[in-house]
Protein backbone atom coordinates (compact mmCIF):
# COMPACT_ATOMS: atom_id res chain seq x y z
CA UNK A 1 0.00 0.00 0.00
CA UNK A 2 1.39 3.66 -0.95
CA UNK A 3 1.65 5.47 1.61
CA UNK A 4 -0.07 8.73 2.30
CA UNK A 5 3.13 10.70 2.66
CA UNK A 6 4.20 10.79 -0.84
CA UNK A 7 2.65 12.99 -3.97
CA UNK A 8 0.19 11.48 -6.84
CA UNK A 9 3.09 9.82 -9.11
CA UNK A 10 2.31 8.85 -12.76
CA UNK A 11 4.31 8.56 -15.51
CA UNK A 12 3.08 10.22 -19.28
CA UNK A 13 5.21 8.68 -22.33
CA UNK A 14 4.88 8.23 -26.08
CA UNK A 15 6.55 4.84 -27.21
CA UNK A 16 6.08 3.28 -30.58
CA UNK A 17 4.36 0.56 -31.31
CA UNK A 18 7.31 -1.58 -29.80
CA UNK A 19 7.45 0.14 -27.17
CA UNK A 20 10.44 2.51 -28.03
CA UNK A 21 10.73 5.85 -26.46
CA UNK A 22 13.22 7.03 -29.31
CA UNK A 23 15.92 5.22 -31.91
CA UNK A 24 18.94 3.53 -30.78
CA UNK A 25 21.00 6.61 -31.03
CA UNK A 26 18.37 8.29 -28.30
CA UNK A 27 17.23 10.56 -31.02
CA UNK A 28 13.63 11.79 -29.99
CA UNK A 29 11.68 10.99 -33.26
CA UNK A 30 7.66 12.18 -33.68
CA UNK A 31 5.96 9.94 -31.98
CA UNK A 32 2.15 11.92 -31.42
CA UNK A 33 0.52 14.86 -33.12
CA UNK A 34 -0.76 17.64 -32.40
CA UNK A 35 -3.75 16.36 -30.05
CA UNK A 36 -1.30 14.25 -28.36
CA UNK A 37 0.67 17.19 -27.44
CA UNK A 38 -2.41 19.54 -26.37
CA UNK A 39 -3.35 16.47 -23.50
CA UNK A 40 0.43 16.53 -22.61
CA UNK A 41 0.39 20.34 -22.11
CA UNK A 42 -2.95 20.57 -20.08
CA UNK A 43 -1.69 17.31 -17.91
CA UNK A 44 1.84 19.87 -17.33
CA UNK A 45 -0.22 22.15 -16.36
CA UNK A 46 -2.65 20.47 -14.02
CA UNK A 47 0.64 19.46 -12.11
CA UNK A 48 2.70 20.70 -9.30
CA UNK A 49 5.84 18.94 -10.46
CA UNK A 50 7.11 17.64 -13.91
CA UNK A 51 10.30 15.49 -13.71
CA UNK A 52 12.58 13.60 -15.88
CA UNK A 53 16.15 11.56 -15.21
CA UNK A 54 19.30 12.72 -15.77
CA UNK A 55 19.70 10.74 -19.04
CA UNK A 56 16.85 12.31 -20.83
CA UNK A 57 18.28 15.95 -19.00
CA UNK A 58 21.48 15.11 -20.86
CA UNK A 59 20.32 13.88 -24.53
CA UNK A 60 17.13 16.35 -24.52
CA UNK A 61 17.90 19.59 -22.44
CA UNK A 62 14.25 19.59 -22.44
CA UNK A 63 12.54 23.00 -20.75
CA UNK A 64 9.39 21.14 -19.18
CA UNK A 65 7.54 24.52 -19.25
CA UNK A 66 4.07 24.33 -19.61
CA UNK A 67 3.65 25.69 -23.34
CA UNK A 68 0.57 26.94 -23.90
CA UNK A 69 0.12 31.30 -22.67
CA UNK A 70 -3.42 30.29 -22.04
CA UNK A 71 -2.88 27.41 -19.27
CA UNK A 72 0.22 29.45 -17.80
CA UNK A 73 -2.36 32.37 -17.12
CA UNK A 74 -4.71 30.00 -15.92
CA UNK A 75 -2.54 28.48 -13.43
CA UNK A 76 -1.63 32.63 -12.17
CA UNK A 77 -5.31 32.82 -11.52
CA UNK A 78 -5.37 30.21 -9.48
CA UNK A 79 -2.44 31.58 -7.47
CA UNK A 80 0.27 29.07 -8.61
CA UNK A 81 3.57 30.04 -10.68
CA UNK A 82 3.67 29.65 -14.36
CA UNK A 83 5.07 26.43 -14.69
CA UNK A 84 5.21 23.45 -12.48
CA UNK A 85 8.53 22.75 -10.20
CA UNK A 86 10.84 21.45 -12.75
CA UNK A 87 12.65 18.15 -11.07
CA UNK A 88 15.87 16.47 -12.36
CA UNK A 89 16.83 13.01 -10.51
CA UNK A 90 20.34 13.43 -10.85
CA UNK A 91 22.57 11.48 -8.18
CA UNK A 92 25.84 13.21 -9.34
CA UNK A 93 24.66 16.45 -9.94
CA UNK A 94 25.64 16.18 -13.45
CA UNK A 95 23.12 19.09 -15.24
CA UNK A 96 24.82 21.76 -17.03
CA UNK A 97 24.50 24.63 -15.63
CA UNK A 98 23.61 26.66 -18.46
CA UNK A 99 20.42 24.08 -19.32
CA UNK A 100 17.42 25.31 -20.64
CA UNK A 101 15.64 24.55 -17.62
CA UNK A 102 17.39 27.49 -15.78
CA UNK A 103 16.66 29.81 -19.44
CA UNK A 104 13.71 29.41 -20.41
CA UNK A 105 10.57 29.47 -18.18
CA UNK A 106 9.10 31.47 -14.61
CA UNK A 107 9.40 28.92 -11.79
CA UNK A 108 10.96 26.46 -9.12
CA UNK A 109 13.90 24.21 -10.12
CA UNK A 110 14.78 21.13 -8.02
CA UNK A 111 17.46 18.86 -8.90
CA UNK A 112 17.57 15.86 -6.32
CA UNK A 113 20.99 14.30 -5.79
CA UNK A 114 22.64 12.00 -3.97
CA UNK A 115 25.63 11.94 -1.39
CA UNK A 116 28.21 11.63 -3.83
CA UNK A 117 27.43 14.81 -5.72
CA UNK A 118 30.23 17.14 -5.84
CA UNK A 119 30.07 20.22 -3.49
CA UNK A 120 31.42 22.66 -6.20
CA UNK A 121 28.81 21.55 -8.97
CA UNK A 122 25.92 21.48 -6.45
CA UNK A 123 26.94 25.32 -5.73
CA UNK A 124 27.09 25.86 -9.33
CA UNK A 125 23.80 25.15 -9.84
CA UNK A 126 22.26 26.41 -6.90
CA UNK A 127 23.22 29.84 -8.34
CA UNK A 128 20.74 29.68 -10.84
CA UNK A 129 17.58 31.48 -9.63
CA UNK A 130 14.55 29.65 -7.88
CA UNK A 131 16.90 26.80 -7.76
CA UNK A 132 17.35 24.37 -5.22
CA UNK A 133 19.04 20.86 -4.62
CA UNK A 134 17.90 18.19 -2.74
CA UNK A 135 20.26 14.87 -1.14
CA UNK A 136 18.04 11.78 -1.19
CA UNK A 137 20.45 9.62 0.09
CA UNK A 138 20.11 8.22 3.36
CA UNK A 139 22.11 5.30 3.80
CA UNK A 140 24.42 7.08 1.29
CA UNK A 141 24.38 4.51 -1.18
CA UNK A 142 25.85 7.38 -3.94
CA UNK A 143 22.17 7.53 -5.90
CA UNK A 144 18.98 8.65 -5.41
CA UNK A 145 16.63 6.96 -3.10
CA UNK A 146 13.66 7.60 -5.05
CA UNK A 147 11.13 6.54 -1.98
CA UNK A 148 12.65 9.65 -0.14
CA UNK A 149 13.08 11.89 -3.00
CA UNK A 150 9.04 11.56 -3.01
CA UNK A 151 8.71 12.40 0.22
CA UNK A 152 11.17 14.87 0.18
CA UNK A 153 9.04 16.47 -2.58
CA UNK A 154 5.93 15.85 -1.10
CA UNK A 155 7.14 18.32 1.83
CA UNK A 156 7.82 20.79 -0.83
CA UNK A 157 4.43 20.79 -1.80
CA UNK A 158 4.54 18.73 -4.51
CA UNK A 159 1.12 16.89 -4.72
CA UNK A 160 0.38 15.80 -7.96
CA UNK A 161 4.08 14.63 -9.98
CA UNK A 162 4.30 14.19 -13.56
CA UNK A 163 7.29 11.70 -14.95
CA UNK A 164 8.25 12.42 -18.19
CA UNK A 165 11.34 9.48 -18.60
CA UNK A 166 12.93 8.69 -19.57
CA UNK A 167 13.91 4.49 -19.44
CA UNK A 168 15.90 4.36 -16.52
CA UNK A 169 14.13 6.70 -14.24
CA UNK A 170 10.73 4.96 -15.55
CA UNK A 171 12.29 1.28 -14.23
CA UNK A 172 13.46 2.86 -11.10
CA UNK A 173 10.42 4.51 -9.83
CA UNK A 174 8.22 1.86 -10.98
CA UNK A 175 10.56 -0.72 -9.00
CA UNK A 176 10.72 1.72 -6.11
CA UNK A 177 6.75 0.70 -5.73
CA UNK A 178 5.57 4.91 -5.92
CA UNK A 179 3.75 5.20 -9.27
CA UNK A 180 -0.01 5.41 -9.21
CA UNK A 181 -0.42 5.42 -13.30
CA UNK A 182 0.90 5.10 -16.02
CA UNK A 183 -0.18 7.36 -19.46
CA UNK A 184 1.19 5.68 -22.81
CA UNK A 185 0.30 7.30 -25.99
CA UNK A 186 1.68 3.98 -28.31
CA UNK A 187 2.43 5.68 -31.69
CA UNK A 188 2.04 4.57 -35.46
CA UNK A 189 5.40 3.59 -36.01
CA UNK A 190 8.08 0.94 -35.34
CA UNK A 191 11.39 2.01 -34.13
CA UNK A 192 12.94 -1.01 -33.00
CA UNK A 193 16.63 -1.69 -31.92
CA UNK A 194 17.86 -4.38 -29.01
CA UNK A 195 19.64 -1.13 -27.79
CA UNK A 196 17.12 1.66 -28.41
CA UNK A 197 15.56 2.93 -25.21
CA UNK A 198 11.71 1.66 -23.97
CA UNK A 199 9.73 2.71 -21.87
CA UNK A 200 10.91 1.08 -18.79
CA UNK A 201 14.96 -0.36 -18.95
CA UNK A 202 16.81 -1.06 -15.86
CA UNK A 203 17.50 -4.00 -14.48
CA UNK A 204 14.23 -5.29 -14.73
CA UNK A 205 11.58 -7.26 -12.84
CA UNK A 206 12.00 -11.30 -12.57
CA UNK A 207 9.12 -13.65 -12.74
CA UNK A 208 7.80 -13.28 -9.29
CA UNK A 209 8.52 -9.76 -9.58
CA UNK A 210 5.79 -8.37 -12.29
CA UNK A 211 4.52 -5.38 -11.50
CA UNK A 212 0.63 -5.70 -12.03
CA UNK A 213 -1.20 -2.76 -14.11
CA UNK A 214 -5.12 -2.44 -14.44
CA UNK A 215 -6.50 -0.49 -17.65
CA UNK A 216 -8.69 2.20 -16.83
CA UNK A 217 -8.85 3.64 -20.20
CA UNK A 218 -8.31 3.79 -23.91
CA UNK A 219 -9.04 6.05 -26.36
CA UNK A 220 -7.63 6.47 -29.85
CA UNK A 221 -5.82 9.98 -30.44
CA UNK A 222 -5.01 10.65 -34.59
CA UNK A 223 -2.56 7.85 -35.27
CA UNK A 224 -2.49 6.48 -32.14
CA UNK A 225 -3.98 4.95 -28.91
CA UNK A 226 -3.68 6.18 -25.30
CA UNK A 227 -3.38 3.71 -22.54
CA UNK A 228 -4.16 4.29 -19.08
CA UNK A 229 -2.86 2.44 -16.68
CA UNK A 230 -3.39 1.79 -12.50
CA UNK A 231 -0.73 0.27 -10.56
CA UNK A 232 -1.42 -2.33 -8.49
CA UNK A 233 1.18 -1.83 -5.86
CA UNK A 234 1.05 -4.58 -3.35
CA UNK B 1 5.47 -1.65 -52.84
CA UNK B 2 5.08 -5.50 -51.62
CA UNK B 3 5.46 -8.11 -54.36
CA UNK B 4 2.60 -10.35 -55.35
CA UNK B 5 5.00 -13.41 -55.24
CA UNK B 6 5.16 -13.78 -51.26
CA UNK B 7 2.82 -15.11 -48.61
CA UNK B 8 0.51 -12.64 -46.58
CA UNK B 9 2.71 -12.36 -43.78
CA UNK B 10 1.46 -10.53 -40.39
CA UNK B 11 2.93 -10.97 -36.90
CA UNK B 12 0.87 -11.72 -34.18
CA UNK B 13 2.71 -11.40 -30.19
CA UNK B 14 1.64 -10.56 -26.91
CA UNK B 15 3.85 -8.33 -25.00
CA UNK B 16 3.84 -6.09 -21.80
CA UNK B 17 2.77 -2.78 -21.42
CA UNK B 18 6.46 -1.49 -22.03
CA UNK B 19 6.88 -3.78 -24.90
CA UNK B 20 8.52 -6.75 -23.83
CA UNK B 21 8.30 -10.10 -25.36
CA UNK B 22 9.52 -12.06 -21.62
CA UNK B 23 12.08 -11.36 -19.15
CA UNK B 24 15.54 -10.41 -18.74
CA UNK B 25 15.73 -14.25 -18.18
CA UNK B 26 14.14 -14.49 -21.67
CA UNK B 27 11.56 -16.51 -19.50
CA UNK B 28 8.01 -16.05 -20.73
CA UNK B 29 5.63 -14.90 -18.77
CA UNK B 30 1.48 -15.19 -18.89
CA UNK B 31 0.68 -11.74 -20.44
CA UNK B 32 -2.70 -12.72 -21.74
CA UNK B 33 -5.83 -15.31 -20.19
CA UNK B 34 -8.00 -17.56 -21.90
CA UNK B 35 -9.64 -15.56 -24.88
CA UNK B 36 -6.33 -14.32 -26.36
CA UNK B 37 -5.45 -17.78 -26.09
CA UNK B 38 -8.29 -18.50 -28.16
CA UNK B 39 -7.91 -15.94 -30.51
CA UNK B 40 -4.19 -16.84 -31.21
CA UNK B 41 -5.30 -20.45 -31.77
CA UNK B 42 -8.01 -19.38 -34.10
CA UNK B 43 -5.73 -17.35 -35.97
CA UNK B 44 -3.34 -19.99 -36.15
CA UNK B 45 -5.75 -22.33 -37.46
CA UNK B 46 -6.74 -20.08 -40.46
CA UNK B 47 -2.93 -19.88 -41.60
CA UNK B 48 -0.71 -21.96 -43.90
CA UNK B 49 2.04 -21.99 -41.87
CA UNK B 50 3.17 -20.52 -38.80
CA UNK B 51 6.75 -19.34 -37.87
CA UNK B 52 9.30 -18.72 -35.15
CA UNK B 53 13.23 -17.67 -35.18
CA UNK B 54 15.62 -19.84 -33.57
CA UNK B 55 15.83 -17.63 -30.36
CA UNK B 56 12.25 -18.93 -29.83
CA UNK B 57 13.12 -22.30 -30.94
CA UNK B 58 15.95 -22.56 -28.36
CA UNK B 59 14.23 -20.85 -25.39
CA UNK B 60 10.70 -21.69 -25.56
CA UNK B 61 11.03 -25.74 -27.66
CA UNK B 62 7.03 -24.44 -28.72
CA UNK B 63 5.48 -27.20 -30.62
CA UNK B 64 3.31 -24.63 -32.83
CA UNK B 65 0.02 -27.13 -32.99
CA UNK B 66 -3.36 -25.72 -33.17
CA UNK B 67 -4.57 -26.72 -29.81
CA UNK B 68 -8.18 -27.06 -30.45
CA UNK B 69 -9.28 -30.50 -31.69
CA UNK B 70 -12.39 -28.50 -33.27
CA UNK B 71 -10.29 -26.46 -35.33
CA UNK B 72 -7.97 -29.39 -36.28
CA UNK B 73 -11.18 -31.28 -37.70
CA UNK B 74 -12.36 -28.05 -39.52
CA UNK B 75 -9.06 -28.02 -41.05
CA UNK B 76 -9.10 -31.69 -42.27
CA UNK B 77 -12.70 -31.06 -43.20
CA UNK B 78 -11.73 -28.21 -45.61
CA UNK B 79 -8.46 -30.92 -46.94
CA UNK B 80 -6.06 -29.24 -45.27
CA UNK B 81 -3.12 -30.71 -42.55
CA UNK B 82 -4.33 -30.93 -39.24
CA UNK B 83 -1.79 -27.79 -38.40
CA UNK B 84 0.06 -25.23 -40.57
CA UNK B 85 3.35 -25.84 -41.54
CA UNK B 86 5.50 -25.06 -38.62
CA UNK B 87 8.52 -22.94 -39.76
CA UNK B 88 11.60 -22.30 -38.36
CA UNK B 89 14.12 -19.68 -39.25
CA UNK B 90 17.48 -21.19 -38.63
CA UNK B 91 20.31 -19.84 -40.41
CA UNK B 92 22.89 -22.24 -38.84
CA UNK B 93 20.66 -25.25 -38.68
CA UNK B 94 20.40 -25.08 -34.50
CA UNK B 95 17.75 -26.81 -34.21
CA UNK B 96 17.41 -29.91 -32.15
CA UNK B 97 16.25 -32.94 -33.59
CA UNK B 98 14.62 -33.61 -31.00
CA UNK B 99 12.53 -30.52 -30.92
CA UNK B 100 8.95 -30.70 -29.81
CA UNK B 101 7.82 -29.47 -33.00
CA UNK B 102 9.06 -32.95 -34.22
CA UNK B 103 7.35 -34.85 -31.49
CA UNK B 104 3.95 -32.93 -31.18
CA UNK B 105 0.76 -32.94 -33.91
CA UNK B 106 0.63 -34.30 -37.40
CA UNK B 107 1.53 -31.99 -40.18
CA UNK B 108 4.78 -30.81 -42.20
CA UNK B 109 7.87 -28.99 -40.65
CA UNK B 110 10.26 -26.52 -42.78
CA UNK B 111 13.55 -25.43 -41.05
CA UNK B 112 15.26 -22.29 -43.43
CA UNK B 113 19.01 -22.38 -43.19
CA UNK B 114 21.47 -20.43 -44.94
CA UNK B 115 24.05 -22.14 -46.86
CA UNK B 116 26.45 -21.80 -43.56
CA UNK B 117 24.21 -24.26 -41.92
CA UNK B 118 26.25 -27.79 -41.26
CA UNK B 119 25.68 -30.37 -43.41
CA UNK B 120 25.18 -33.17 -41.18
CA UNK B 121 23.09 -31.16 -39.09
CA UNK B 122 20.88 -30.41 -41.93
CA UNK B 123 20.65 -34.46 -42.57
CA UNK B 124 19.64 -35.46 -39.38
CA UNK B 125 16.91 -33.05 -38.99
CA UNK B 126 15.61 -34.39 -42.41
CA UNK B 127 15.32 -37.34 -41.15
CA UNK B 128 12.21 -36.34 -38.85
CA UNK B 129 9.08 -37.54 -40.59
CA UNK B 130 7.49 -34.84 -42.99
CA UNK B 131 10.53 -32.67 -42.55
CA UNK B 132 11.82 -30.24 -45.20
CA UNK B 133 14.77 -27.87 -45.14
CA UNK B 134 14.91 -24.90 -47.37
CA UNK B 135 17.55 -22.96 -48.03
CA UNK B 136 17.52 -19.30 -48.68
CA UNK B 137 20.55 -17.61 -49.16
CA UNK B 138 21.69 -17.21 -52.57
CA UNK B 139 24.10 -14.64 -51.83
CA UNK B 140 25.89 -16.63 -49.44
CA UNK B 141 25.84 -14.42 -46.48
CA UNK B 142 25.80 -17.03 -44.36
CA UNK B 143 22.55 -15.98 -43.10
CA UNK B 144 18.79 -16.63 -44.05
CA UNK B 145 17.34 -13.93 -46.45
CA UNK B 146 14.46 -13.48 -45.51
CA UNK B 147 12.66 -12.16 -48.78
CA UNK B 148 13.98 -14.86 -50.95
CA UNK B 149 12.46 -16.90 -47.76
CA UNK B 150 9.18 -15.73 -48.36
CA UNK B 151 9.21 -16.06 -52.11
CA UNK B 152 10.16 -20.35 -51.42
CA UNK B 153 7.33 -20.31 -48.86
CA UNK B 154 4.29 -19.21 -51.57
CA UNK B 155 5.80 -21.61 -53.73
CA UNK B 156 5.45 -24.51 -51.12
CA UNK B 157 1.73 -23.16 -50.99
CA UNK B 158 2.15 -20.85 -47.84
CA UNK B 159 -0.35 -17.60 -48.96
CA UNK B 160 -1.19 -16.58 -45.11
CA UNK B 161 2.15 -17.07 -43.10
CA UNK B 162 1.63 -16.28 -38.93
CA UNK B 163 5.25 -15.29 -37.34
CA UNK B 164 5.04 -15.36 -33.93
CA UNK B 165 8.16 -13.90 -32.76
CA UNK B 166 10.81 -13.45 -31.41
CA UNK B 167 12.39 -9.68 -31.25
CA UNK B 168 14.91 -10.72 -33.95
CA UNK B 169 12.69 -12.57 -36.22
CA UNK B 170 10.37 -9.63 -36.09
CA UNK B 171 12.77 -7.07 -35.80
CA UNK B 172 14.40 -8.67 -39.44
CA UNK B 173 11.30 -9.21 -41.40
CA UNK B 174 9.96 -5.80 -40.54
CA UNK B 175 13.28 -4.23 -42.10
CA UNK B 176 12.96 -6.55 -44.81
CA UNK B 177 10.14 -4.59 -45.55
CA UNK B 178 7.75 -7.95 -46.11
CA UNK B 179 5.22 -7.83 -43.21
CA UNK B 180 1.42 -6.72 -44.14
CA UNK B 181 0.23 -6.70 -40.74
CA UNK B 182 0.90 -6.58 -37.05
CA UNK B 183 -1.71 -8.01 -34.37
CA UNK B 184 0.19 -7.25 -30.71
CA UNK B 185 -1.81 -7.74 -27.47
CA UNK B 186 -0.91 -5.94 -24.60
CA UNK B 187 -0.96 -7.20 -21.34
CA UNK B 188 -1.40 -5.60 -17.64
CA UNK B 189 1.97 -6.09 -16.46
CA UNK B 190 5.71 -4.36 -16.63
CA UNK B 191 8.37 -6.16 -17.22
CA UNK B 192 10.69 -3.90 -17.54
CA UNK B 193 14.85 -4.45 -18.50
CA UNK B 194 16.85 -3.09 -20.89
CA UNK B 195 18.12 -6.68 -22.40
CA UNK B 196 14.56 -8.03 -21.77
CA UNK B 197 13.57 -9.03 -25.41
CA UNK B 198 11.31 -6.45 -26.96
CA UNK B 199 8.81 -6.64 -29.84
CA UNK B 200 11.32 -5.86 -32.37
CA UNK B 201 15.01 -5.74 -31.25
CA UNK B 202 17.65 -6.27 -34.24
CA UNK B 203 19.92 -3.08 -35.29
CA UNK B 204 16.88 -1.12 -35.11
CA UNK B 205 15.60 1.95 -37.52
CA UNK B 206 17.14 5.18 -37.65
CA UNK B 207 14.68 8.76 -37.43
CA UNK B 208 14.46 8.81 -41.27
CA UNK B 209 14.57 4.70 -41.39
CA UNK B 210 11.42 4.44 -39.22
CA UNK B 211 8.31 1.69 -40.49
CA UNK B 212 5.06 3.58 -40.45
CA UNK B 213 1.66 2.09 -39.33
CA UNK B 214 -2.05 2.37 -39.45
CA UNK B 215 -3.86 1.54 -36.51
CA UNK B 216 -6.90 -0.98 -37.98
CA UNK B 217 -8.52 -1.75 -34.84
CA UNK B 218 -8.22 -2.16 -31.06
CA UNK B 219 -10.39 -3.56 -28.41
CA UNK B 220 -10.13 -4.81 -24.85
CA UNK B 221 -9.81 -8.48 -24.37
CA UNK B 222 -9.80 -9.26 -20.65
CA UNK B 223 -7.16 -7.10 -18.59
CA UNK B 224 -5.44 -6.25 -21.88
CA UNK B 225 -5.80 -4.53 -25.36
CA UNK B 226 -5.13 -5.98 -28.63
CA UNK B 227 -4.28 -3.82 -31.43
CA UNK B 228 -3.99 -4.34 -34.77
CA UNK B 229 -1.90 -2.33 -36.94
CA UNK B 230 -1.09 -2.30 -41.27
CA UNK B 231 2.52 -1.85 -42.04
CA UNK B 232 3.12 0.75 -44.52
CA UNK B 233 5.66 -0.65 -46.71
CA UNK B 234 6.79 2.11 -49.49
Amino acid sequence: MKSSDLPFIFINSAMSADGKLSTKERKQVKISGRADFERVDTLRAASDGIMVGIGTMLSDNPSLTVKSEERRKERVLEGKEENPVRIIVDSHAKTPTDADIFKKGKGKKIIVVSKAAPADKMNSLEKNPDTKIIVADSNGLGRVDLVEMAKLLRKEGIKALMVEGGATLNAGILAAGIVDEIYTFVGNIIIGGKNAPTFADGAGFSENELLRLELISFEKIEDGILLKWKVKNE
